[in-house]
């Protein structure tokens, strides 16, 4: 406590020096299992965030062999899930890609399943190859092709497969686990009968809620999460090439749009959100910083980002995170092609809170210097 | 007075018989703009609500020449808008076609354009033939072909046109003009400049906010009415299609879907909506009533309504209403092919102010007996 | 139609003159229960509102005795609520008040009660006169007393009474009555027992829901309607007080606060609203008007209101209605006390559909030039 | 990973038993910065919150000295506060009370004052002693007194000081600050003129939003927090015994009340809620347990609660803490008055993300077994 920040040395900031006296009042304290505000005051009220999350890109081309070799070292049956996660390094002590995310990747043989389970933690998968995978929420089956994109949110029960006819997959999990873990409000439960049964056509949610602002008449879903669970590629492509040519998009984020609960307007699930963007052939945005935690998975295209003033290149497939209150930028280094970035994120949980903030990068006409 | 009907002879109901000194008293408070409520309660508290409105099918094939005859009549600048209206014969006081909802068949050929105004009743259009067609709202610039649906809500300056290299259009305009002035809430303004002028891109609106589930992550939008201003028919008969393979639909509807303001689940306006129902070959639903008025356009196909017991055939481009509280189902009469009914009503209105009741009939299979 | 009022000489509105061609033309069409739009539009989209209504003021010292009269010429159980309700003279048709509300003085001696009924019009009464009245709403006994505020919602079970030991009382009964019968959705139910029974303790609903922003922890409250249905004079007009001394109030209302539905924040019911005003020691407002219909009821003091450039003087329980966009200004005549007025209107409604208007007078200061 | 808990030994958890080729294999996993899921799901995915605080009580006996001993040591404007925090021997390294919520106890002397300053965290304070304190928030001034409760909700400017002509005061401060910063959210800002000046009469905020079921008309807040920032203590006490009047109350808490947002009903801040209780003289309340924080402080009477097996006996003023998923039930010893509890909470973060989940003590008659 004896040395204060030059910045907290103003009226307003704790800035009492140490004394004998203190000291010794310091020791009494503790023992009453108190302490004094002033002696930690300015480190738990710093002046703004210091993420503890590192910015991390990990590449496709390293993952995929290492994921696939899991394949033959467990069986889905005892591993429960046969996923590889994302580790940050700064962050292993809660199992987190960034901030409290989680991320993973799982593969699937033909013919596989996993058993039915659902836990408090919102989860999601974003598919990124193969054939014949499916994913079944509270009894709805899915269908699910390359990017297309899956909820199984907070509380469902839910279980994921390969049909018989498909080929091997591999998907991104995205899910708030540690944030879930942090607030200790984690349960678990396993399916009574390991895998759920179901009467409903193949593909109900989509056909009854995935048309543009069309809704039944006497639809009755009363869930805090979107009765639409699955997010076709294609109308998501379609809708950002028809957006783009209306308008000159985020000077951060490009021609970007959000998943949506086709119910309420409103994220489709209680704590993640999740984005699709498209960088225009060689467009490069401006920096900006805000709270929350971004996952990105490269759906399209290739370039790089520099986030908190290093570059990281990627390409289709190529998995990066942004940590809260860290400048980033995007740029797609093709001439003749869009980019597309998929991306997962707690800005719901941080709107919800009120802890969004947002703050563009003024210098350098809104770039970063790259310095990593 | 002196009679009293037998249902009403029961303990709370009005049930006072006229005396001498009765009819000096009711004399004296009429001096003072007062009356006693026995002597009206029965009747403005009635056990059930009486439409003062008629079932009513305005054929196609009549109305069609009748409209096609005002182009060389009258001009669009002169008329304001060159609009044959659809009278129910018990509203023609208030200009309804049933209820407090107006109806009109608009034409307009080649090159021609209406000024712009605005007024405190919203309005919808439904293409019904013709090309080149457009509205304007707000600087919005929507194209229209036929079957597309498209909104002018409440308070917004609107404006209607053919392009130049277009062919004569009809369509038909739904607005909310008697409520409106039922409740003495109207206003009406002619644009300062005749003429919207816009930068805004063709058909922004729906490359905006006309994808499935999908949203613009920056978007503003903080107006009452749906920012998805135009709803095309391709997209709709679609969603209908796909929704007809995962439900059974309705009983007394068929496989039916509303359009919604994609921003918040709503109905796109604040006092009316709209509906497009799809009933499979041969299909006969169900009867049931409810409060609140609808006006319906046949948007493909052939068949029957039975309304109040009197039954109406139908075909494509013909309009007919249903009065509240009337009981009615509807009839494919096709073997071979779907049919779908375009509809408007004041749903919205009914249920915002508590006042929407159902009832499904019991009798007869849940069928009318035809009388008419 | 061959005469077009000059301000409708313009582009944008209709002024088409009539041709032997036409009025050949409007023949034809009303034989297809058709009309010409441009023969009504001008008169059914006004510039403006024009009210229907009549400003009127109905003084107590004449009402008084003409309902007190009916104790001896009705027994409740024949008149089913032994009422003289105010009959604005422009709206006789629909037994209205003023636009679509009813109002009716109520009487009943000690003992009397009246059988309990339900409607889907929703009820409110404000207490004029006398001891040991009581309302039942949904089994929630509540007792009232002078200038007690109570809530009878939309389809709730509801009867009133007076306690053996009460004394005759009078109120004000307010409804929605014509508009729910000019929107065709009034029902209206005896109670299969005459009368409600209920463990319910008294007053239950102000001791749960009636204190300053605090709420029963576990409350299952769902319904559309408040669940303080009885508002106490004596914690409204301090509350006023309290206002008052933090506040310069509204320019045309003094310190005007509204009764809401505590869970909400919203009008305590769905269709109708309630405010009580204060205004101060010879106080005199300025003039605005607005859409919608106004019913008030002089809660304490005495002065006069301008209302459509007439003075009404008004005094304790004299009742007085302002038609909508009609101008109106307010004026406490007393030099030493403040006055405060009651009322109920219908602006829930008319916010609900988007049809909220409002002016303020700016000529002369800001008050009107008193001409009647 | 080589043990496997019994409990997890079936499909559907983490089961897999290491080899040297897994060995290897997680080596390799760990050079890419992943992991293997199964290596850490059961642990990261646990059947239930397994809560990381201690319940613990703060005696004021034992706080009351160690505080008021600050007044010697350190002068507000170096301590930026003066405030004893209770440090909960588990949540050291966060500085929480319990689970992310932080408590402190501050005081100040006659005439001091503390420099305004705004902060991501929200806040509240529970005035325990002493006369002429206030808040200022916002340019709204509160006089406080004992056991008024007052708001600093997130993003508001607000100080706090004694009158000259006040006493010393002590008061509970409860703020969110571990949350905001494990959230990696919180800024820090001192007012630039280091104290508010401000027109507004005192208690503004009271005087306007204070009263029940009564709102200004013309209300234009915006704010995602109350406008009602002051709760007193006698309105607060006065309403529990009325609703105790008309209630059995809660099975777990007894006859109790939640400070709510009057404008919405709703919790008045986004991320922290507050409640008072009353035991019922003897009153011995069921166990229940359910996730979130609770830190309680006594406002009146005294007893005991059991608190994850453990009793903790308590008298006014004291504090204690329930940490998450931890069975609590509460006992007022008095045979002859009731006893209050005060608690502030992190309830509306789990309940706005989808986490609040509550379960009643079923054996035992509903009572833990007392352990320690």
């Amino acid at each position: 406590m004896a040395d204060i920040a030059k910045e907290d040395d103003i009226l307003g900031r704790a800035r009492v020096r140490d004394t004998p006296e203190l000291e010794a009042y310091y020791e009494d304290l503790a023992k009453q299992e108190t302490g004094a505000l002033w002696t930690v005051a300015n480190s738990i009220e710093p002046w703004q965030p210091t993420p503890t999350s590192a910015p991390v890109l990990w590449r496709w081309e390293d993952l995929r062999p290492q994921v696939l070799r899991a394949i033959d070292l467990v069986r889905p049956e005892d591993a429960g899930r046969r996923v590889v996660y994302l580790r940050n390094p700064k962050r292993k002590e809660v199992s987190a890609a960034c901030g409290w995310l989680f991320s993973g990747i799982q593969t699937m043989k033909a013919g596989e399943r996993a058993g039915a389970h659902r836990h408090a933690a919102s989860a999601l998968r974003f598919i990124m190859e193969g054939t014949g995978a499916y994913t079944v929420v509270e009894g709805h089956k899915m269908s699910l092709g390359a990017k297309d994109f899956v909820l199984t949110p907070n509380g469902t029960w839910h279980e994921h497969g390969i049909e018989e006819d498909g080929s091997t997959c591999l998907w991104q999990d995205g899910l708030d686990i540690p944030l879930t873990n942090a607030l200790e409000a984690n349960f678990y439960e396993v399916h009574p009968d390991d895998y759920q049964t179901t009467n409903l056509p193949l593909d109900d949610s989509p056909a009854t809620y995935g048309s543009p602002a069309l809704m039944p008449e006497l639809d009755k879903w009363d869930q805090p999460y979107s009765p639409l669970l699955k997010f076709r590629w294609d109308q998501t492509y379609e809708a950002l090439q028809a957006y783009a040519r209306v308008t000159d998009g985020s000077p951060y984020d490009g021609v970007i749009m959000r998943y949506i609960n086709p119910k309420t307007g409103a994220d489709p699930m209680l704590t993640m959100g999740a984005n699709m963007q498209l960088l225009r052939a060689s467009e490069h945005t401006k920096a900006h910083r805000h709270t929350g935690n971004i996952i990105y998975q490269v759906a399209k295209g290739e370039g790089y980002s520099v986030i908190g003033g290093k570059r990281f290149d990627w390409k289709e497939k190529d998995i990066f995170c942004v940590p809260p209150w860290t400048w980033h930028e995007h740029c797609n280094t093709q001439g003749g092609d869009d980019a597309c970035l998929f991306s997962f994120h707690d800005l719901p949980t941080m709107r919800k809170l009120g802890f969004y903030a947002e703050q563009a990068l003024e210098d350098n006409g809104g770039h970063q210097v790259v310095t990593g």
